[in-house]
């Protein structure tokens, strides 16, 4: 591992945990940011505070995007991925769980952060969930997939909240995977989509 | 205006403009937390002092998300929204241009916020960003359209860095209108697109 200077499991256990609680802090603020009433002047000090905050995160910063790193003993770290990254705090994050007959399905809260119009999620966040989830029914350990084509039917508003996406194979064909999921909240489905997901030759890790 | 507590357009113009380095700072904060390659100590201490800066921002805070609040003389501040708003530190922010036959476009950059497999823009983003500028074509001062359905063809991986997506229609069926767009890197289109748009009855406004 290149880019994170860690040495050993325990070094790797300690980043992990202080980095998930910098990026939980990281989410809060932006919600903060949107939310807040207080005055011009405040927001003001406090943009400072984060602009120092910042600089001393980058004293030591890798040089282009975070990729997929890869631990000594081999697995693969997207702390930089958008809808799963450990370190990114736009990610919800998406916590993917895997059923026994390659179903998959995450529970997740959207907030203010996600809104498109007043108190709904935007079209395109629930579009962007739902081509993670759907692609990782296709996703194998080093079987990275990509998305060819994704589908998306908006059958009402989602509300902010509390929501899950899952999604199921429908069939496989070579190298293409089809298939189809849902994003539902506490009444039922909001969104469907069905997509066809890739295997390129070359396979290039994460997703 | 009830959320924010401005009474004229040189305080709103103030707000505006301080809320606008705010969201700046974050964006360069939630880029930072993912290169980063400081001690774990370092992060610790960083996050502390993020904390700090929410809980300023925090002492008055609107009880739900920003949604679509309204200057005294009527127009419309999305500054929630995840793709266009001004206090989002999720968004690119997306400005949304408007040619004279109702084509759209709109160049931003994605950083490392918005990866997906190494060095490229997640698909999912790529919907999402797709979603709103389609979108945009059916939006009209006061009328706004909600997504039906969306359909995205991806061509090759978009690189992260300078993007544009634009859109056009390609007709208008009673509520519905029918885009057509795409995405472009420097080297020409990644990403094709189109979908159906449709205007409810009872307006809201935004999204």
């Amino acid at each position: 591992m290149d880019a994170l200077a860690v040495t050993s499991d325990g070094e790797l256990a300690m980043l992990e945990s202080a980095s998930r609680q910098l990026t939980d802090s990281v989410r809060r603020l932006i919600d903060a940011t949107i939310r807040t009433q207080v005055d011009p002047a405040i927001i003001a000090e406090v943009t400072e505070k984060i602009d120092c905050a910042t600089e001393e995160l980058s004293t030591a910063l890798m040089p282009s995007s975070f990729g997929v790193q890869v631990t000594e003993d081999g697995r693969p770290m997207a702390w930089g991925n958008v809808m799963i990254g450990l370190r990114n705090a736009i990610a919800p994050p998406l916590v993917v769980n895997r059923g026994s007959d390659g179903d998959v399905w995450s529970d997740f809260t959207l907030g203010s952060a996600y809104e498109g119009p007043p108190g709904l999620v935007h079209g395109g966040v629930c579009a962007m969930v739902l081509d993670h989830v759907l692609g990782a029914t296709a996703h194998k350990p080093g079987r990275a997939a990509f998305t060819g084509t994704l589908r998306i039917r908006f059958l009402r508003g989602t509300p902010l909240g509390e929501l899950r996406a899952q999604a199921r194979v429908d069939r496989v064909e070579g190298v293409k995977t089809f298939a189809v999921g849902q994003l539902t909240d506490a009444c039922g489905v909001t969104v469907e989509a069905d997509g066809v997901f890739i295997h390129p030759r070359e396979q290039t890790p994460g997703g």
